[in-house]
Formats: structure tokens, C-alpha cells, sequence
């Protein structure tokens, strides 16, 4: 599952629905808590930051270990809703808990990002993030996907509001016309003497 | 991952917020589709129809499937946030692309359950529904958790909606005390002859 | 990895040292909790008791979810110590967080089984326990293997405890002579006509 | 599954048959379509292109995405077969859905490549696109396997075609040759004072 | 990966252009060889015979072991050609050898049914045959999925074939039309007091 | 992979060459020691001493566990050769440690066989087998394949046997008649009303 | 699973309770046997022998191996106990027999840690360690994980010694507060111009 | 499961017993042969044929690919005891069928190694090589295990015959011997100050 960085940024951040900065929208305060069991996931954990951010949504970033911080991880669930976070976004490797823990403390919908450590491919993360049990849902993405875990919460978010709409119709075009700019310019290789 | 019908059902509908029958509050139109790419995937599927239920969440039934009906396919997701749906529920198995290809043509969250076939315990199911390109979301819940998959959808509809928010608490408690009643009854079970 | 009962229990009983009835040596409390994530798990988990009451070992049992009770989940690990308690052996399926977050919780040695759910054999609930992340360990035995989380925490006590050394000891002679046995009957098998 | 160049591509050329240039025979218009889901699949898929060019089938490439472009992707699916296409080869990775739907909107064989990712080793690829449902075959080839993809599309365009058959001849008897060729280097290498 | 029996064969066998008993087109000689390594992947491998059937097209089937008849396997593979079939349909279970071995003894393309056995869910068949070297392609389909391998076979020959072509394209249509029965049918089960 | 009673056992014990009884060459003592980790594994193993049987290989049977008897074991293992045995046939389940620990205390051939448990399939059980680090070989069969552990026995014995290789080439031969006579009576159905 | 070295290892050693220097309480002996099957396994074990030096326990290191040398291996374990040994770290890759025929051979409980070889990712070592039959249990930990075995180590060996548990305590808000203390570094990167 | 050169080489050969050169002992004619599907093969290869030289074993070596030349495999299976090979020691990757298929044609004990190839880390190989059906075994070895190839064969070979016994005798001392220098050697980095 290939995350690259989101497509044409600078394109998009031109748009002046799009804040350049992190918190421009912050009198708001952030409605989307993106964190992460160590701060080695922030490498993988900064495309969720990042796609929010192009979208518009304040975010907060939070280092959050289930199991070496676990009093400020069930805090954090806890106090999520009341203060004005809609949507958490957590990533972690291994046997990844935090996802499933906040989930356990809040009503609010929780994105898991299995992270992938050095054996095992995330598999493993995965399968800790993905098989809850019955009463606890996370919303897990694929491995590595922190990016997909950003644009599920703007999804989330944008159901009953216009303007993020039309930001996902626009970036879903986007996509649509960076495919069609590629299979452009896949063709001219073709047609020159090295194309195949 | 145990995915069995809903605790305590009975108790639950006796609180008044909770419809007894399906589409009670279909004054609104269903808000939520719960979609399956084979109606033999209804046996796993039903569980998050009754999850919604619950919450008094109008929803809709629909079998929709991605390679033995690609137009309904695709229409179903593009018309879907006009018709008023807001989020959907897809489940399939094997090379499971439903929930993906809904995810392709719709800015609403799509929420992806992997049913299991009869090979491979559903691993292939989950790997074609969470493993998405970085661009097009799909929240993907356990294998067989379509229970899960009803409960991520309220979380989803209850951000800012007090109503749900506070039957998801209720929920949450009760499985909570559920958990309790079930302590109790192992407790007497060890003090009889037969405990262990 | 079978999991067979343990061997000869009626033989085991006679001897004086193993207290035929659980709590017998209740003056102590309890050393050992044996805990579940959800009653479901008890077919699988009792193994781990019957084992530990063979022993002696004044256990407590308690239903203890990680998902549904996070805050008694807490607690438990948190005051296990004080209690009195020397060792947890937890028991859990799927995405499996019981005995990590207890981990996290207590500087007890926590002992986690891996619980084999309908799908996946179980080793999605070994890869969430086992795969723990540096500087919280869990001690995981096989899939299912509860009686073996037992006799674990047997040998835990038995460090510096000569009695308990002793009944492993004999319990270990048990096992070798119990092959012996189970050879002559196949011995004696081969030997009849039906014998191959 | 090792998939390094065509044997001996200079000596092929060599033939008349073999035409130089992509294209060469496109009076005939493009019989073969390889497509891919990003160009970032090109490098693994570029070797069935290849492999087609060198067996003189001609071709057209082109990227299309089931999810980033769904409407392109019904279209070249439905239209493929009254192009002129008598097979399509499709190259994915992840939760690889452009082979099976392509499937879906054409009656055509389709010819389905597991591009392998970052992670997972292309197995999501492969089950991705081999496991489809009753009625939606893919022909699917080894994770990776583009230029036995482009093979496959020479032997199912060879049947009828004596030609091609020919050709076809030629190439599996080239194969043995190289065998041969390198069992003999191999020898001579052991000969040598450094051969073991 | 479900493989149903074809849908509506009734239906199907009242079109005059479908034979209704096998052969019936048999003056031409079979086309498709449907052959597999143990009379007991004919449980599994009957599919195939049947959706070839279904489509009129004529077919063999035999048991052909590469691992206890390979020269009937090398030979069978040798001389398909020239007795005029046009496809080989092989399926193997375990480390399955059949379909890739005539692959290699043969310029036709060669379908192969990956068939599960006792344990490991056909995974091991699924790669012994998947994952042949680049050189010599086997289009394999799912585990268990002979009627898709059928179905393939079919779409090979369809190729230039106005009247298979059109079988398809109404097989297809009858698939879509199934879909809407059986959701017709769900929807109608939910009206009813039993249907949640 | 399928392990099967050996075919036609009546037909090859009327040959002469075959003793009917277990140890008819008994003067000669066992050459084959065919050890298992627990009579539980009886029931896969049992294949092994019938193959060896219906070859008049003179074998012992012992259940010799390398976790509750590790003395027995390596003893079993050291004075192997000495008694007179030429390979040793070893099935273990689980973490399998009983071939490897023989290979690791004789020079004589180690046939393991990954016997299959409740769960996993078998998988542990073969790579607990097969993958021995450098110096020590372990010759591994298929997961349940005693069948074959007991072939690979009489392999490894013919060499320089012309009588035994004499009944191994017949035995061959038969394999190749079976498969005959099982794609007769498939063809024989197939012309019947029911066959399709 | 990362396993990084442990944190702040300067601080930690400032404090008295910490020896500096391996064996500073030698007086007592070794209390904990950290072995491994190969000195190539070193650089991953090393880890538990560093975390157990930290918390001042004195220990050996040894290469034992079970399949190289196996009297050595019987031995160590027989008499680890009477050596003074309370618990055994045992580390081994691949077919890793080391753990589980330690802890045949003694009552002392023994961690085992899967060493990661070239191919699978430590999952053979994972499976070949945990899968232990029922009576004879290994204390398993993650792949790779030699720091987690000595803290394991570390936790067995504090249960009634309030000095070990004080300083498990200490390193329980050790991890806590380094987790703070790369929040706030990553908080402080995210306000600089290059956070995002 | 790594695969290191053979401990010693140097002091091995100065032994007179081991030949200085590949086929010293020609005059017999190779016993052994070692045969792999693709020369890509024998980096992994090589190392069974260095194992065979050290212990004086005439060998062959060459290059047969079930696919590309399946002539030739059949008959080097179907020769190879009459050229006088006691076993054959046969290496291939992915859909691996070399192995298997040379044992459907020879009486003689074939040994396979499983090859990693670029993906899937020999799970695929090994898979392919050692699921055999009953009737028709192959002695499979670790992923890459080709030292552990050469090794088997000695040890078959060695049955009955004093002084080949003596050499596998006398290797698994040193073995033994260089298990002890490695620990000598760690200890004595233990001591110095860089140990830890």
C-alpha cells in the first residue's frame, strides 16, 4: 500500500479554503487528536497530520503510550469529547493497544494506523488494531496508512458540511487528473526510444 | 474475534430511545447503508443492521455487488450522499472490492466488514479491504464484525448529536455491567461442586 | 499444541501436599489471578486454575475486560500486588490487550494465553499479546495453552519455595512416567492383531 | 518467483517475426492492453510489455486506476473488446482491484499481475486479485509475474494462430537452450580452481 | 472464495444454443481438456466440466497425476495441441505440480484450480502453482474455483467467437439479474416480523 | 496433501516379497525406529509403520517425548545405531523438538513429520521441523505425511537393495495403475446419466 | 517489536542501587543464565543481559546449544538450580529447540526469546519456542524481544523483594516520563517552520 | 536458519580422510547428484557440494529446470540410479517443482531445498517442495538449508559404512568444539570492557 505525500500540495494550498499553516483555524480549537504510541511513529504518523492539515482541519499531535503511559492514554479517551475533538486518529506497532484502548474510553470514532516495526511487515499490528471485539469498533486503514487514516477523518467530519464536501469532491478530482497527468506522461516514454 | 448479537437486547429496547422496529424514524429516510456484495453474506451482515436498529438509526438493505453488478455498484455510491445516506456499511469476501469501489466514487465514509469464506478464514477478505492506496479511505472493522460496523457507523453519526452520543455512553456501561453479571455468575459457578 | 487435562489428577490429589479443593489454602489468599477477558474464554482458561489448584496455589478468578472495564481492568493490575498477589495469568482473544495493559499496570509477572477465537486459529490473539513493545513484557504461552500458563506460574512461586520445587519435580517425574505408560499400551496395541 | 529479462531478446530481434520497434504491426491496431493502477507499477509491469513487443503482438499501455479513476476504468473495460482488444493484462498492488473489476465490465480474459509493495511481500496483491468470486474469473500470475503475464496473452492469442504457435515453439525451445547454455558455464566454472 | 453451482441452469439449458448433455458438440472433438492430478479433486474440479458444459463447449476430463503418471502427464501435455484442444483446465492440491509441469510441455494456455486439501487451506496449492518461474505463465484462478477456471476457458475461446462472446455477455447479464432476485428477495424478508 | 491408506494393500501382500505380519524379518531386528512425541500422534504416524510394514522393513515403536522424557530421548537417539537401526521416522507436533534432538544426538538419517494440532494447521509443527540450523538435517515431510515418512525410510534403504528397490519400482508402478483405474471409473461416470 | 536500548541508561546508573558493572553483586552468584544457541544470536541477546545488569542482577552469559551440543544443554539446564539459577533467558532462531528442552530438563522458569534469522521474520523462531505441549511451558516473549526476557527476569525475581520491585517502579515512571519528554520535543518540532 | 560455511574448513581438509579437490575419489563415478533449477540457484546451491567434497563425497552438479527442460528432468531422474547416484540433492524457488518431480521418476531418496526468491522468503518453495502427495516423498530441508542438503546425503550414504560414519562422528565434535570456542570467545569479551 503506497502513501506517498499528498498530491500536488502546493496546487492545493493555493486554494484558499486550504490553511497553509497548522492551526490557522485553531479559534476552533482541533477537532481531529492524532496520536501515536512513540514518537519512531511520527515518520509513518505525519501523513495523517499533513492531510488534515492541507484539508483545513485543526489538529492536535499527541504522543500517547497504552502501555508505558497508561493513565494519560485512558485520560485522553476520556476527555477527548469534551474537549472538541470529533474524530482521534492513533497509530502504533506491534501488539498495537492504543487504538483499541481509546476506543474502550470514548463514543468518538477512532481511526487505527497499524505502523510497521521491523519484522513482520505490520502484520502484526494489524491484526491487534483490526480484531476487536464485539462493542469496541476501530476504523482501521492499511499498513503504513496514515495518510488514508487523515482523509478518513475529513470524510468524517465533512458529512453534513458543505465546504469540506466539496473539498473531498475536489481532491477525489485531483486524484482523477494526477492519474490521467501520469498515463501522459507514461505515453510520451512510450513513444520515445527508451519508452520500453 | 466474537461478534455476538447485541447484549441484552430486550432491556435496551425498553428504554424509549430505542425504536423497536426498523425504520421507525424513517420519516428522515435511512442514513446509513448497510451493503453486501452476495446475499450470503446476510448471515454476517445482519448483525450490524441490528446494531443500528438499536440506536435508532434508520437504515437501508441493499445486496450490491461490485463484479456481478458494476453499474448499481457505482451509482449506489455516487447517489448516496444526495439521497441522504451518511455513511455506508459494506461487507464482502475473498477479493473483496466493494467496500473499496464504494469508497472510489463517494466522499462519505465507507465502512468496510471482511466476511469469511470457506478458505483462508477471511485473511483474504481483510487484506482486500484494508489495504486501500493511499487516497481512498475504507474503515475497515474485524473479520465478521459487521456488529462493529453498525456501532463505528453511530459513533460516526453521534459526533455532535447528544441524543446518540448519550446512547452510545448507556451502551458502553452496559457492556460494562454486562461484564460484571458475567464475573458474578463465574464467582457462583466456582463456589459449587462444579466450579472447576 | 494440545492442552489435555492434567495428568492422572485422581493420583495427584492423593498426595497430602495438593489441596483437593480449591481455596484450601485460602488462609494466605489468593497468589495467583487468573483472569478473562470475557466469560467465553473460561472453557479455555480453567486449565489454568485446575492446573494451579493442583499446585496448591490459593488462586482468585474474575472476568476482566480490557475493552469493556478498562477502569476496573486498572485497578485490578494496579492493586494486584498489594493484594497480595505474585502473579497474572490473563487470558484474551483477538485483538487481544488484557495482558499488555495489565503489564502496564503492575510490576507483577503477567502470563498471557492467547485465546483461538472462530477465526484465525488464534494467532492473531498470540501476535497481540507476545509482540509487546521494549520495556513492558508479557510472559505468552501457546494458543490455548492455559494449563501451561498455570504450571508457568507454578514455577514463578516455586523459585526459593522447596515444596513447590518439589511437587514439580514430581509432577515432571509424572509426565515422563505417564509416556512410559501411554508406550506400553501402544506396545501392547502392536502386538494384538488390530495392532497396525 | 524470479522474473529477470526475456533470454536472449538480441537474438529474437534477429528473427523478422520479432518486430524492432512497439507498434511496428499497429495497422492491425492494439490487440493487447497493458494497464496498471499507478505508474509507480510501471518497472514491474513494463516486462510484459516486453514481452508482448518481442512476440510482435501489438499493444497499448496505459495507466488506470479502479479507485483514483473508476469512470475511466468501467469505460476501458466495457469499450476494450470493440476496440479491438482480445486480452488485457492488469497490473495492481494492496488491495489490488483494477484486475477483477476490469472482469467485471468486459467478457474478454483479463490477466491479472500482483505488483508487490512495501510491505506484505505483494501476498494482499495476489489474494486480492486471485480469490474472486464465482462468475468474475482473473487469470492471475506470481506476485511480480508481468512478462508471464505478457506470455500468457501470446499463448491465449497463439491458439488458432500458427504463427504465433510458432513462435511460441521457438521461445520454450530458446528456454531449454539457456538451460543448457548456463549448466555449461556452471561446469566450466567448476572446473576451475575457484568453481567451489 | 464461494463456487456455487452455475446460477440457473435451467434457465440456461432452456437456450437452444447451450447442449443440454455433454458432447453434444463433440463432432468437432473436445477443445478444452479438463483434467486433475486424484479422482478426488473431482468434487471440486466438476465445476469446471459443468460451466464448459453449460456454454456448449466440448470438453475431456481425466485424471492425470504428475507425481504418479508423469509420463501420461508429459504426454498428455505434448500432444493437446495437435488433438485440437485449444485450453487446458488442471487442478492440484498441495504442492501442486500438474498444472505448471504441462505449462511447460505444451504452448496452450493452461488454467490452474489451486485445490484445498486437508490442511493449510489450499494456500500451498494456491502458491505451488501461482508462482511459476518467468518463462513458463499458469493463469491460476481462486481456491476451490473451478467454475471460474471454466468460466476462463470460456473467455478464451469467446475470443473471435461472436456466439460464445454473446453466451457471456447474457451469462453476465443473468449474473446482474441474480443479484437483483436475491436482493428482491432480501428486501422482502425485512418487511416481514422475522426479517431483523 | 493427502496421505491415504497405501493402495491396494491386499493385492501387495499376496506378493510374496511382502510379509504379512509385522517383524516377519524380525531375526534380522528393526532398521527403522518409528518414534513419535506422544500416543496422541498414533494416528498419523500409524501410515508410516504400515508403508514400512507392506515393504517388510523389520521396525520398532516407541513414543519417545523430547519435552517429558529428554533422557529417554537422547538415549533413544545415541544408541540408535548401535542397535542396529538405519533411519529413524520422528513425529511431533507443535513446537516439534523431537526430530531435531534425535538428529542432534545420531548420525543417522532423521525423517520428521510435522503432525498437525487443534490449531495452525501444522504450520508450527513444520517449521519447528524443518528449518534446523546449519550441521544438523532433519529430513522433513509433508504436515501429516507419515505415509510418505515411511517411502522416504524405504528409499533411503533400497539404495544398493536390489530387492527393495525391485518393490519400490513396483510400488511405482501400481501408483501409475491406480491412477488408471480411478480415471476409468470417472470416465465410466461421466458417460453415465449423473455424471456432470 | 522495537527493542531500543534502555532509556537513559546514564541516569539509571547514577543511581546507587544500580551496579555499575556486571557482576558487582557476584557475591551472591549468578541468579539468571542468559544463553543463546549461537554466539550470532549475541547481538540481539545482549539486550537482556544489559536490562538485567541495569537492575543490578548478577548474571552469566553462555552459548548452549541444543542441537550442537547437547549434553552441555541437558546439563546447564539439570543444574542450573543447584547453581544458584532462579530464572533462564534463552534466546534461539529458526527450529529454536533451546528454550523448550531447557525447560525440560528443569522447575526453574525459562524465557525464551525468537531470534529473527534471514528468511520468515522470526515467525519460525516465534512458533518453535511458544508452541509448547501441554506440561512443559516456556515463557515466551516478542521477536526480538532480549530486553523484554530481562525484564520478565527482572519482574519474577522482584515478587518479595521490595528493593527489585522499588526499582521497577522507578523504571515504570522512567519509561512514563521519557514518553512526556519526547512529546514535548516532538510539540516543540511541530511549532518550528519545519513540524509538518 | 542460516546456512554458514562448514565450520573449519581448513583443519577439515587437513585430515586426510576429506579430498583436497572435488572428485578425488572420481574413479567411483559421482554418488551425489546436486541439481537446481536456474544457475541463479547455485549461490544457495553451493553450499550442499562444499559439504559433500569435506566429507570426500563424489558429486555432479547440474543445472535441470522442471520447466524449461522437462525432457532432460525426466531423464536425469529416470538415469540417475543407473549412472550410480545413491541420492539426489535437487534446489529450486517459487512454485519450486524440481524436487518432486525427479522423485516421481527415480527410487532413489531425493532431498529439496527450498530457494528464497525475491518475495514471500521461501514460504512459497518450501511449500511447493515438501506438500508432497502420499506415495511420493521428498526429503525437504530449511529455506535455503542447501548445507543441511549435502549433510543429509552423508548421512544417508553413511549407513553402513564405517568410515563415512566416522566423518559425520567427528564433524558433530566439532560442531560441539566450536560452539565452546564461541563461548570461550564471548567470555571472554564479557570480561573486557566493552563486553556489555
Amino acid at each position: 500500500m503506497s502513501d506517498e505525500s499528498l498530491v500536488a500540495p502546493s496546487r492545493v494550498e493555493e486554494a484558499v479554503v486550504f490553511p497553509a499553516a497548522l492551526g490557522e483555524s485553531d479559534d476552533l480549537g482541533p477537532v481531529v487528536g492524532v496520536v501515536m504510541g512513540s514518537d519512531s511513529d511520527w515518520p509513518v504518523m505525519r501523513a495523517a497530520a499533513v492531510a488534515l492539515r492541507e484539508f483545513g482541519v485543526p489538529i492536535e499531535v499527541e504522543v500517547v503510550s497504552a502501555h508505558r503511559t497508561p493513565d494519560k492514554m485512558i485520560s485522553y479517551g476520556r476527555e477527548a469529547a469534551a474537549r472538541g475533538l470529533r474524530v482521534i486518529v492513533a497509530g502504533a506497532g506491534g501488539a498495537a493497544h492504543l487504538p483499541g484502548m481509546l476506543a474502550s474510553v470514548t463514543t468518538l470514532p477512532v481511526i487505527g494506523v497499524p505502523v510497521p516495526l521491523s519484522t513482520l511487515d505490520g502484520l502484526d499490528s494489524l491484526l491487534s488494531i483490526v480484531q476487536m471485539p464485539g462493542g469496541v469498533p476501530v476504523a482501521t486503514v492499511s499498513i503504513g496508512g496514515a495518510k488514508n487514516a487523515g482523509l478518513l477523518a475529513v470524510r468524517i467530519l465533512a458529512a453534513g458540511d458543505p465546504t469540506l464536501t466539496g473539498k473531498l469532491e475536489a481532491y477525489m478530482q485531483t486524484l482523477a487528473q494526477q492519474v490521467e497527468q501520469k498515463n501522459a506522461a507514461l505515453q510520451a516514454g512510450l513513444d520515445s526510444t527508451e519508452g520500453l
